[in-house]
């Protein structure tokens, strides 16, 4: 199930000079199915992440962030290796032996030190990686390797996804072309706290490493950070922003309004793939953006959207199409904001009143609602009359598909 | 659905002398059933309670603090009235109106003031209390007043409820006989912050205010604290203890032997009226005890036990039996300890040791596993070795079952 599917993707994505991608099916889990890719990085290009704040977080997490730290100009990251099908987390020393080991395998073959490549795994907690059947899996990826490779990398990392995540976009800054392609996945045990498991964006501008590892927090804060679908933060978010450099844009100042136009396409860029995370979420049949407005900061505004996206009742009643809308009062009185004064309280659904001044609208009709409801996208609004900070997450409803999916998801 | 149904509730609750229970069906939602309740004291009896910490507290929680605060020898609570269908939450100053009225009818008819009325309601929020079908139901349910009405006293605050839920006890202290009984209500919107919606328990000593108001908290803390189905906190949250003292026992100081016994008595029935509403969980299935041991505080143990206890995943792998049981790594990962070592952690699915020091345990056999999430009655235990805290919550699955319920709730 997904919502509005099927999603605009299309294999017309655009390739970005620098980068090459191929696949492989390795039979991790399941034969016949993409489970392995790899992504190559000519010279010259930078890549930053950032990761899951899970304190379990997986073993390919913690050697992305040793390799990371490691990397310098001449040594610089040449490979990113990708699983499905196991995501190496509560594995301990031994999970941790078998990321190097995939690393190490993938440099050998590429002629480069293991530590100029990046591991990450997605898929069943608390099994042993199946590093030898992922090892004899990576000649066939090297062999297929090719810059417009973009949709199929996108199909190779997808677990529970009805459909690959994936877009692109040609811009041009200051006179000079740049190309960005984005991929991600994830359909359940999202709640990206750092970022989601997975997402990785390319464009072929050159940036420093320094600007290039501001930008990716910056684009993580107003895309991935801002979606849910269950409330569950995986142990292997991950999302890498490279920076191939072999276009035409190069970028020196964070204070330039190059930097600022590109970043405002990465953050655009990353918001449509966190969005076509939470439109394919387990089960999802409707696409909800909640806001909350005039707060007296972004955090408090963070913390009710998120009680709202949270709530079991909440999302079955959106799936239901049903206008129960006091389920939406009371999760944001049990937001964990303690001074909140609910008199002065507006609550908005689409364009209906519902809520003024912290009971039902007069005004408000049960029809109304009901004509929202149904509606596939439906925009949630909270007025709190504290302050002018403002939030929005983006979250979907909870079906009996979700049940379905997270009851069979090991069979 | 419920787990292990029936429960071991029956028409046998022992009366407490002191106190009467009367019921009527007024229509406030649907017609032909039980739906108003009004419990009548007898002078002498003192009662506290503890309510919902939920910003958006109903109308009939802010008049019952305004009437235990206002109570006094010479003017003391004297009855409670009860309704179901309606939550009289996210009203406004309208909501208080029609709940001061309800208190006004019924003190009228009692020959009581209005302040010596305390008023619940439990159901649907944001909607308009139907006060004057409320008002002509009383009548009927001051007329079948008696004092072995507990069971239909059950049955008459049911709203999701698929079976009431009552326990009753009685025990000698100090040579003097005490009678106890309770009552509560709740399947849905139930994570408990203060108290749970709705509980009720009596007992026939004679115990002063202070000492009952701290009774209350610690009873509460103990047992409907404790426990989660979907973790949404509800508007309406209220567990009231009454002390008739119209028995044997009365107790004059908290240091006493007396007092001690009966507070573990009051705790262990609450436990168990507590236990009764996550077994008659909306669609569970399973009974499901999560503790967490060697923690450095009791908050950071009731932390991860409720991250657990919340997710999704955790939740649909109970429903589905099976042992997917990394997801409750992932759970603990993400549950706010920010400086837990995970190298240390452990855990066990009753007495199966799946995961040792953070990985899973060489020795954990995936049918062991299954064996014990094929129960009905599973206990997780978590152990950090960080320190001598620990704590328990108290849990269910999530099913399709859940869903269904609260897509069509309101239909």
């Amino acid at each position: 199930m997904a919502v509005n599917s099927p999603l605009p993707v299309s294999a017309d994505l655009k390739p970005v000079a620098g980068i090459e991608l191929g696949y492989a099916e390795a039979g991790v889990r399941k034969a016949n199915r993409k489970d392995v890719l790899v992504m190559k990085l000519a010279p010259g290009a930078t890549i930053a992440g950032v990761f899951t704040l899970n304190r379990f977080c997986a073993a390919p997490v913690q050697v992305c962030k040793t390799h990371l730290a490691q990397a310098s100009d001449a040594a610089p990251i040449r490979a990113l290796v990708i699983n499905t099908g196991n995501a190496n987390a509560g594995t301990g020393e031994e999970g941790l032996a078998r990321a190097n080991a995939t690393c190490a395998e993938l440099a050998n073959l590429l002629g480069v030190k293991p530590e100029q490549v990046l591991p990450f795994s997605t898929g069943v907690i608390l099994e042993p990686l199946p590093v030898d059947r992922i090892k004899a899996g990576l000649p066939a990826a090297i062999a297929n390797l090719k810059t417009d490779n973009w949709f199929a990398a996108a199909e190779s990392i997808m677990t529970t996804d009805t459909q690959p995540k994936a877009a692109s976009r040609t811009l041009t800054i200051a006179g000079k072309k740049v190309v960005m392609t984005g991929i991600s996945k994830g359909a359940g045990m999202i709640k990206p706290n750092m970022a989601t498991m997975l997402g990785y964006l390319a464009f072929d501008a050159k940036v420093p490493q320094t600007l290039l590892d501001q930008l990716v927090k910056d684009a993580a804060d107003q895309s991935f950070n801002c979606i849910t679908i269950d409330g569950d933060t995986s142990t292997n978010d991950s999302f890498m922003l490279i920076a191939t450099g072999a276009g035409e844009l190069e970028i020196t100042s964070a204070d330039s309004a190059e930097y600022k136009e590109l970043a405002a396409a990465v953050s655009a860029l990353s918001q449509n793939l966190a969005h076509q995370i939470v439109r394919d979420g387990e089960g999802a049949t409707k696409f909800i953006e909640v806001t909350v407005e005039d707060g007296s900061s972004v955090e408090e505004c963070r913390k009710i959207a998120y009680s709202i996206g949270h709530s079991p009742l909440v999302k079955t009643a959106f799936f239901a199409s049903d206008p129960n809308l006091g389920r939406i009062l009371a999760a944001i009185g049990y937001a964990g904001v303690d001074d909140l004064d609910v008199s002065k309280l507006n609550l908005y659904l689409d364009d209906v009143w519902v809520a003024k001044n912290g009971g039902r609208n007069p005004d408000y009709k049960e029809e109304d609602g009901q004509r929202v409801m149904k509606k596939s996208e439906i925009v949630v609004r909270v007025k709190l009359a504290r302050g002018t900070a403002r939030a929005s997450i983006w979250t979907c409803d909870l079906s009996h598909e979700y049940v379905t999916i997270n009851a069979d998801y090991r069979s």
